[in-house]
Order: C-alpha cells, then sequence, then structure tokens
C-alpha cells in the first residue's frame, strides 16, 4: 500500500486564525498533516527569522494523521524548525495560509505566508501560499477548499519547476461561483500609505502606519486581473531577485 | 547655485554600528543625509514591518547637513517613516548599510538592509544597498568607501533602471586592492542550518537556530565569482517575485 503523503502546514496569522483551520481541512484527505504556526499573528513579517531569541515550542494535539504545534517564532521559522528539527521526514509538500487578505501584486513582498512557501522552495520542498482576498478576522474560506486541495494535489503528484513555489490568490466569496484558474503573472498594485502622529499616556510621540492598497492598471495576464474577473489566481514564484532586464541596461555603465 | 542631493541612510545593525558611520562618512561629501535606523541590531529582518506595534522615534543629534534619528521600528519601516512623513521632501538618493555580512547570493532574502533597499525602490526612489562580507561588530569598511561614494554620486546623476535597486557587496578587506566592479547576477549559495535544543532555567525547551553559509559552484558572472575574486559585486534587484521561466512551463497543467 502506497504511503500518504506527509505535508506540513504553517500560516502568519497564527495557529488559532479561521484560516489554517480551513486549510488543514482541504488537506486532511490527501495526506498526514503536521501543522507547526506561530503562537499569535504575525502580519507583515515577510522573510523575517528569530536570531537574537530562543524560539519556544508548545504541542497542541496530536492524533495518527494530525499533529499541530505553534511556536514563538515567524512563519519561516516555522517552515526551518519543521523540517529541520521536528518532522520525522522531509514533508511532501509544504502549504501556509489560508492567509487573511490578499498576496496578489506587491503584497507578496511583505507576506509571511509567501515568505513560508518561498523557504520551502529554497529547501527543495514543493511549496504553495494559498490567500482569500478578505482581510477580516472572521473571513470565509468554504468556496477555496476543493481548488486548493486539487491544486495541492496535482502538485504532489507533478512537482513544481526547480526553485519556484505557487502563490494562489482566491477573491473574497461573493455570489458567483469561481470561474476556474488563471496563471498569472505579479501584478502592478501598491499601498498609498502615511504615518498617524498620537501621544501616550506620558506624552511622548508615536507613530502608527496606515494605508490602503490601490490596484493599478490591470492587465489580463496579471494576479488582479484575474481576482477582479473571479478567477483564482496562481503565480509561480522565484527567490532569484536579479533584474535580468536591468542587468542588460547596465552593462554600459559597470 | 545647484542645490546639494538629500540622502536617507538607513541599515538593520542599528544606529549604533560601525557601518552606518561609515557609510554616513562616505555619503556626506556628494549630499546632505537624514539618517534614520533602528534603535537596536534588527538582524535577518528581511521585509517585515511593524503593524501591531507604534513606532517610537528618539533624535540624535542635527547638524545643517547631517540629521540622525533612530526608531523602534524595522529597517523597512525606517524608509517609511522617513520618506512619508518625516524628510522636508523626497530623497535624491536612499543608501542602505553598510550590512556587517554578505548579502550576496540567497541572503538578499532575509536582509533587512536590502528590504529597505527594495522599499525605496518601491516608492520610486533610486537606493542601493551597501554589505561587506565580515560578520564580525568590528568589521572594517574603509577598503569600501571609495567605491561606495562613486557609485551613488552616478546614481544620483544618471539613475536607475525602472522598478530597480542595487545590491552592492564588497568582499571582506584583504592585502589586495579591490579590482574593480564586477556587474553579477544572484549566485547559487545557500545555508546549511540545524537547531539547537536547550532548557531554560524553568526547564522547558526552546531552540536556537544555527547555521553556516555554504558557497554552491561559483559560476563566472554571479556574485559569488565577483567576490570570491576581490571584485565589488553590482547585483540589479527586481521586486517582481515572477518566475516567469516556470510560468511558461506550467502552462500546460494551467
Amino acid at each position: 500500500m502506497k504511503k500518504r503523503p506527509l505535508i506540513l502546514i504553517t500560516n502568519d496569522d497564527g495557529i488559532s486564525a479561521k484560516g489554517i483551520t480551513a486549510l488543514t481541512k482541504a488537506m486532511q484527505p490527501i495526506g498526514d498533516c503536521f501543522v507547526l504556526a506561530p503562537d499569535a499573528p504575525q502580519s507583515g513579517q515577510s522573510h523575517s527569522i528569530t536570531v537574537l531569541q530562543p524560539i519556544y515550542l508548545t504541542e497542541i494535539s496530536e492524533t495518527e494523521d494530525l499533529k499541530r504545534f505553534s511556536c514563538s517564532g515567524t512563519p519561516v521559522d516555522c517552515v526551518k524548525l519543521a523540517v529541520l528539527e521536528l518532522m520525522p521526514q522531509k514533508p511532501d509538500l509544504i502549504v501556509s495560509g489560508f492567509n487573511h487578505g490578499s498576496n496578489a501584486s506587491i503584497n507578496v513582498t511583505y507576506s509571511g505566508t509567501m515568505a513560508a512557501a518561498i523557504e520551502g522552495a529554497m529547501l527543495g520542498i514543493p511549496s504553495i501560499g494559498f490567500s482569500v482576498c478578505d482581510f477580516s478576522h472572521d473571513a470565509v474560506f468554504s468556496h477555496a477548499i476543493s481548488f486548493a486541495r486539487e491544486i495541492a494535489k496535482d502538485v504532489i503528484e507533478n512537482g513544481l519547476p526547480e526553485a519556484t513555489c505557487l502563490n494562489v490568490n482566491f477573491p473574497k466569496i461573493n455570489n458567483k461561483p469561481l470561474k476556474g484558474i488563471k496563471l498569472s503573472s505579479q501584478g502592478h498594485g501598491g499601498w498609498v500609505e502615511g504615518f498617524e502622529q498620537r501621544k501616550d499616556p506620558r506624552g511622548r510621540n508615536y507613530y502608527w502606519i496606515s494605508g490602503n492598497f490601490k490596484n493599478g492598471s490591470t492587465v489580463e495576464g496579471e494576479d488582479l486581473y484575474a481576482l477582479e474577473n473571479n478567477y483564482v489566481s496562481v503565480q509561480p514564484v522565484s527567490f532569484d531577485f536579479t533584474d535580468n532586464k536591468a542587468l542588460e541596461l547596465l552593462k554600459e555603465r559597470y
């Protein structure tokens, strides 16, 4: 009898988030699940790792096909700690999410969810980040579960191109069914941000970052276009930061 | 009379690091400098931002052509706070560093130094991260100062290709002069990592991450090759994470 695949599940909204419960539900029928997620929400942690403090681990629950842990580290710490130290063997797949909120366009830069998937790819393991475009604590994930399961099954069976992971984004649930999957490149939205200055009870100034996401032009083939048109966006993501176009242009100068 | 350029300087090793003092020394002859760096070292912070806590700002010193501040935020917070809130106008250049340690190869993923430069590029400002391949607190930066100044001058005068920043790495100082600049793509090294498990004074287990950087094959044209051969490596860096090669390959499946 063929062994069931071993799947590592993590996120950046923390072990108690609704999104990771939904993603675990999506994965359980297709493999044995090992969950290691941050103790508390870690939004905007990007690819940060904990090097100046130790990491504490907490066991939440354990059955034969579902083990759940949380730790004091970041999403990337979760992947490293699970793969290098805690899991009985290398997982067949790493999934991260469901993130509460979009990781399309420029959001991938700040995302702990996607950083966990990128770290998985750096460790040579097929990895996928899943996000639903609904930032609320009570976001609905029901429309994403069967798509996420099918994408995960396909990646377990067929792998991914070398040094690539997937950034999968779902529209916020609405009254129309999802139209399917659209392979997409990174769209050109951005945050319009500012700071609010306040005074603490001791009279000292402090700053809160605040901002709104603004779609740029939505071009067919890009993730923001797919999402606007009620498709699931699948973006292959690389961790080679070299700007090859700029490399050509700069040959005249260096 | 032409106005002197305005230069924002930040880092991830904190306001007290030797590297940012050396980089300020490199920049002062070519522009008015505004320094905003983290209060304390922030190694491995990548592109993280502070969204769940407020940011406190501290003024360190102020003269007409050099203002110095620190804050409780990350390197990326420093760039956002300086550009969007504190500076009298948009800077002509953002420089980050000198980082104590290499940001060549895969290190760019974890680097707060480079994240600050990438954030600068996202804000449409010419930006450069400078790093010296010496992780020690007492690293020597003297060999990097005049090169950094020349690269910065050139970028102020001629700009950079759209949506690109530069990742500039210097070899650790040695007894031979630097051979010059090599335009480079991202090399293929990686970290061989593990965790040390210990017990705290209250008997609870915790984990420390530990690891060593391992060069992969060093190929001419890549950053690790340039550094091994005593060149300054200049890598143009993009914040579009799309893996275009994988995008083509995956068209059969999605």
